[in-house]
């Protein structure tokens, strides 16, 4: 196969440390997994990879679900495919909203046809048991109430130890966003009684973006069985999904062969590390930035911040997106802006999966430190 | 980071050589690519490469449309987004169908809330311009007539040269599959008049599966700027992927960094050999199998076959999946089965990409005369 052009110049990306909100820097051992020859999406190599990787993210995941699988898109997608496939047109739900996760949530029901009660709190607050229990008295028919734990555009963390009973004490389902959250924070699906939860693989997996890891409990299979409509979108149709995924091996889509490496090498690196450990491993690193973040005079938004992502105010008379700029350029350095309502006012500094780490803590401190003396 | 737990073993896929009906085997230069280190989605090194990854689309594409991008997962997720954002609750559309694909599009369709026209013919067939322009002459408010280009489930070739005129002259839009066409057989979406066309990467583009490459005409764009109604799906809404892929850059959701640089060296191949001499190749090394399989008595299942997939009938007598069993076990060949009325009868033989060669055309056909001796 001679060429008849010239070779297009060789694809050379700076060598970032990512400490945005995601996605966070990916191991060599994944990236080199990632780069492993490609095999057939039917292939008995590839189907047992599959098999593979649905165990560790049922250890991930804490859970025993049979339906647990990475949906062929990012985040997002796995957002839409809990709710398309947990609610039909007309259903009431109700929807935490406390960022641009928990708003992108009462999107996606809409579209979907629900009948949305958002509960809205200021931006960085986190929610109460109290505000979720007054929310589905008002509003008894309610199928599914949608809450995020990692809410990524605040660093807000809302605990979920016991939101799940309140929701099962009305018949309804919880569904929950850990896209920021699973793998650098507890996430319990079973313990907590979680019926559906969706992930990112590029925030504290620390793999490139491209899947997302979701789940689905017993509970959620039993609505998903008595739906009266077809889920609206074919692509996330878990009644499909889960036959491909599952004992049929029925070809739905020709799944992403070599992202399927990648996560399934980052999940070996989680339980590699254990979860614990790695629990662990983010507060402390959290815990040092924080003391050197306040130091520095810079203050935290949320009242209770994840211990994955820390956003503070920028300080007054300097420009947030210069001082990003500033870091990128001369450190490599990627932390992120604000969103909404911190628009221009905020820096978001992750420290997720792989990138948080002590060495990078002192590094962030250090240029910050030089950034704004 | 230590361990607490032993390492897993190393993910060591077979090298295999990959003549199904996709995913056919990557290039060690489009796996390097894939495993570049990590940008963020908004960093100006990764804008600068969607930049020009979306200008090698609309070079391999033929087209100059503005909204020309890859769709963040498989062809079917492409499918899907021409559909929903074409189509509102209530349209009617009309579907060719002759095997999976043009069923799975009537599927998506319906699920999008049109009312479908399905136009069928025996599978195998390809469409001719009076099936089409006598469907559209009994459902004159068509507003999408849906076609597949390169049938991947039988291996028939719809050829699309005079299509979008009797499209357009009753004032629908051409809705065109082509993902086992594009970058191997021609696909000319300006002087066809094409609307909207999806595809896939992991075909005759050679690059793992995980994007899909999408383009809309400005005609096309006109419809959906006169939508009444909001995209269906968050995920696949042209109208907020615009803004993330165009001028303004707005964040819709975390794009597959290392899939895009993938898809961009992928792209780079293609530019670098040329489309016209890709095509030839094409050409050359199917007719080259078609001459040997039918000199081992194989008989091609469509009359029109694709360039890029040869559809047989398995012979007699022999098991077709123990065959594909053996090619696999002894020269780790893929090749693949047949789906609906061929499931059991017939093998899939893809030369796509990479994988069409003088050197696997010659491999192929050596492999199955001991298979069938």
């Amino acid at each position: 196969m001679q060429s008849s052009a010239p070779r297009h110049p060789q694809l050379a990306p700076s060598e970032r440390i990512l400490m945005g909100p995601g996605p966070s820097t990916v191991p060599a051992r994944i990236l080199q997994a990632m780069a492993s020859p490609t095999l057939g999406h039917l292939d008995p190599e590839y189907l047992a990879i599959m098999d593979e990787t649905r165990e560790l993210l049922r250890a991930v995941f804490r859970t025993r679900n049979e339906l647990t699988l990475a949906v062929s898109g990012t985040g997002s997608a796995g957002m839409e495919a809990c709710v398309v496939n947990l609610v039909e047109p007309g259903d009431e739900v109700v929807v935490c909203v406390n960022g641009v996760f928990g708003a992108r949530m009462k999107d996606v029901m809409e579209r979907a046809g629900a009948t949305v009660h958002a509960i809205e709190i200021p931006w960085g607050e986190s929610f109460t048991e109290i505000q979720i229990a007054d929310a589905l008295e008002r509003h008894p028919k309610t199928k599914v109430l949608g809450i995020v734990h990692a809410e990524t555009s605040t660093g807000a963390h809302t605990p979920l130890e016991g939101v799940a009973k309140l929701v099962h004490d009305t018949g309804a389902l919880l569904l929950v966003d850990a896209v920021t959250s699973l793998g650098g924070m507890d996430v319990r699906i079973d313990d907590w009684g979680v019926d559906a939860c969706y992930s990112g693989t590029q925030k504290c997996l620390s793999c490139p973006p491209g899947l997302s890891p979701v789940t689905f409990s017993p509970r959620a299979l039993e609505a998903m069985d008595a739906r009266k409509t077809k889920v609206q979108s074919w692509y996330l149709d878990m009644t499909m999904l889960r036959n491909y995924w599952g004992g049929n091996r029925v070809y739905h889509h020709t799944a992403p062969i070599n992202m399927t490496y990648a996560l399934r090498e980052a999940l070996c690196l989680v339980v590699e590390e254990g979860l614990d450990a790695r629990v662990a491993r983010h507060r402390e690193n959290h815990e040092r930035l924080r003391a050197g973040l306040e130091k520095l005079g810079l203050r935290y938004i949320p009242e209770k911040s994840l211990t994955t992502l820390n956003a503070v105010q920028a300080p007054e008379g300097v420009n947030e997106a210069e001082g990003r700029k500033w870091l990128l350029e001369n450190y490599d350095l990627e932390i992120g802006a604000g969103l909404g309502p911190f628009a221009g006012k905020a820096w978001r500094i992750g420290l997720m999966g792989h990138a948080s780490t002590r060495r990078n803590v002192d590094l962030v401190l250090a240029a910050l430190g030089e950034l704004l003396a």
